[in-house]
């Protein structure tokens, strides 16, 4: 897998444009409007929040790519278009309409995305006038300014893209998201736009989405808030000429790439959570399943004790044995082994004669490793979460002022 | 109900004492060692943490219940004698032989609790000195000194008592409580001493402490971190020669007066909470079921964006909104009704018109209402949180140092 350019302009066939339309402020200094558009009808798939309180834009996508076929995505920053009630869709159709009747597509094959502040109706003169400039400039050079137009508390934009050597030929993925706070297991709060030269078709393209969320952004947390725009698409136009048919060496490896870029988007997202300071990973094996693997690494994930204790470098694993204690796992207490940054804390449920002076050095790192090691089975699972700084406190409390 | 003075001591036939043993802090400036005693052996119930791994008072404790039969309750803040393995539970027993040796009791009729630091081997030397001088300072003068002598990070003592006019004569119900940071819902982290002079057995006062327990402390939040210790013993000594006996309206007038009084309890814990500079009130109404109502409640409770949104005394509705529909209760987001403050925001899933600056003003108040209402069914609760501030960090990043 060979790192590419461009971002989601990187695979053939994808042009990409953005401008700051004045969503985010009226005075239109920040990029806040993008449009990523195929110039053939491409399979698309999505993931998308479960939440039951869902914005306009995640109504209509779900309806997108249950008929399969998109050419186009229109996304904004700013404001997410939930609690906006009809007029918060009829808004996302008329955006569909316009974006549509400019790049010559029906207007059900174009995807509409939103971010941000939650209830405020959607400034539709600004944003129509922002799709307008967009369809004007698309172009292959512009999948940078993409990423930053979907860019909320974020700190920096996140793009990436391969080309992945199949036995039929070269394909390439694209891929941008954003996230920051609203980040919480299934899914996170968060725009996801992947695009990809492979021909393959809808129902497989989803069920390969679906795994690479999976194991990507259903495994990372910021704050445990599960937002109402949760959005991962991914289109894949065929125009590299390489077909994927399931069971075959180049659909799993294509799966494999998808995944680890998936997962290499997910971890950024966490890298540059709100006001986050360090980056954990909580790695639980041992377990009696992977699901119950999983609940205790989302539960120290997320708890707000441990999260803090990162934040102040404090190898406080009482915590993180409280965490896994109420995950709803079950396990025996007595097997629990704790490592953290590699040093054994914890034996069998009982603390280590470990040196404290030690391990608070060794918490000074960027990065964190927590080691969770049980003796019911072979259930394995990792999370990845930031720390909980007096900086998440500032972001969140200003948020709309 | 009329209010006493003497929190624990106030029944009859109880008495304190609490001194500084030095386990806080080797120089013993601070209240950390307290015993509580009835003169008759007591009917005694518990609830305890649902937390896998459990502290060994905690072990420990749920058996003195299944007996049902108590005469004292020894207590311990500054270590929580938790993960600290075949050692902590004998340290445990040590306490009690050496108590109950001191009052003249069965050793297991020697309730032992403890609170703090997890994954410290208890200063035992230190312990059981503190419980020598409790056992001779013994009196119904010292009820304030134990409440003051569980405190961690309580920023002031939390003690309660009153006297219950029942049909068959008077009756005297005192508490303790000592909570503030590990505050979850089932249960909170703290620890709860309850005292009364009625008589009732122990199956019976099990299911009254129980249904005290679900509508108090089991509806509060601070962290959503449950602990390794949260404990709540109650004894009833008899003293009062006024005997409870199922299906009267003295055993109903009763219970009402315990619920009043874990709920006086309870709260007191979330307005004492960790950085807490706001009391909030999360009421839900329509829902489905009572649980679908609780699982609202809880969800907005405990979420971090709400929580932080008020501190920043910001009416940032569409954060409830989003966190009612991550609940997992079942509800139609067009049926959403929000009201902050008296203030309707929400109307069946839409922004009213109401004025920003209006709220704003009123979010500064230290008391926050939140009122969520469905269209489902008759499903009612209400849950207590406090905000996340950035005092909570900065006592958490640091609680060991």
């Amino acid at each position: 897998m060979k790192t590419l350019d461009k971002g989601v302009c990187a695979p053939k066939g994808f042009h990409a444009a953005a401008v700051a339309a004045g969503i985010k402020k009226p005075d239109a200094t920040r990029l806040d409007c993008a449009m990523i558009a195929s110039d053939a009808p491409a399979a698309v798939a999505g993931v998308f929040t479960t939440n039951l309180v869902q914005a306009a834009p995640v109504r209509y996508c779900r309806e997108a790519c249950e008929r399969g076929v998109a050419r186009a995505i229109v996304a904004n920053s700013g404001n997410a278009n939930a609690c906006t009630g009809d007029q918060g869709y009829a808004d996302v159709l008329a955006t569909a309409a316009l974006a549509g009747r400019l790049i010559d597509a029906p207007p059900e094959q174009v995807c509409v995305c939103s971010t941000g502040v939650i209830g405020v109706p959607m400034p539709m003169d600004r944003l129509l006038r922002g799709v307008e400039q967009c369809a004007a400039k698309l172009s292959d050079q512009n999948g940078g300014d993409a990423a930053r137009a979907i860019m909320t508390t974020d700190t920096v934009p996140k793009e990436i893209a391969a080309e992945i050597p199949l036995g039929a030929g070269a394909v390439r993925i694209g891929a941008i998201a954003k996230g920051a706070g609203m980040i919480a297991p299934n899914m996170a709060t968060m725009l996801c736009f992947i695009t990809t030269d492979v021909a393959v078709d809808a129902d497989n393209l989803q069920s390969l989405l679906q795994k690479a969320v999976a194991i990507s952004f259903n495994c990372i947390c910021v704050d445990n808030d599960m937002s109402t725009n949760d959005t991962a698409l991914c289109l894949a136009n065929g125009r590299s000429g390489v077909s994927l048919l399931p069971g075959t060496v180049d659909f799993e490896r294509f799966g494999d790439a998808l995944n680890e870029i998936c997962l290499s988007l997910a971890q950024a997202l966490v890298r540059d959570g709100e006001g986050a300071t360090k980056f954990i990973a909580i790695i639980v094996s041992g377990a009696a399943t992977d699901a119950d693997a999983k609940r205790i690494a989302a539960s120290v994930a997320k708890s707000q004790l441990c999260k803090t204790a990162f934040y102040g470098q404090d190898a406080n694993w009482g915590r993180i044995a409280a965490a896994a204690g109420y995950s709803g796992a079950r396990f025996d207490p007595a097997g629990l082994d704790l490592h953290i940054q590699g040093v054994h804390v914890l034996a069998q449920g009982q603390p280590t004669a470990y040196s404290e002076a030690d391990v608070q050095a060794l918490m000074k790192a960027p990065e964190i490793e927590v080691r969770i090691s049980l003796r019911e089975g072979a259930g394995a699972a990792t999370f990845w979460t930031s720390d909980l700084s007096l900086d998440y406190i500032k972001i969140n409390a200003d948020y709309r002022t």
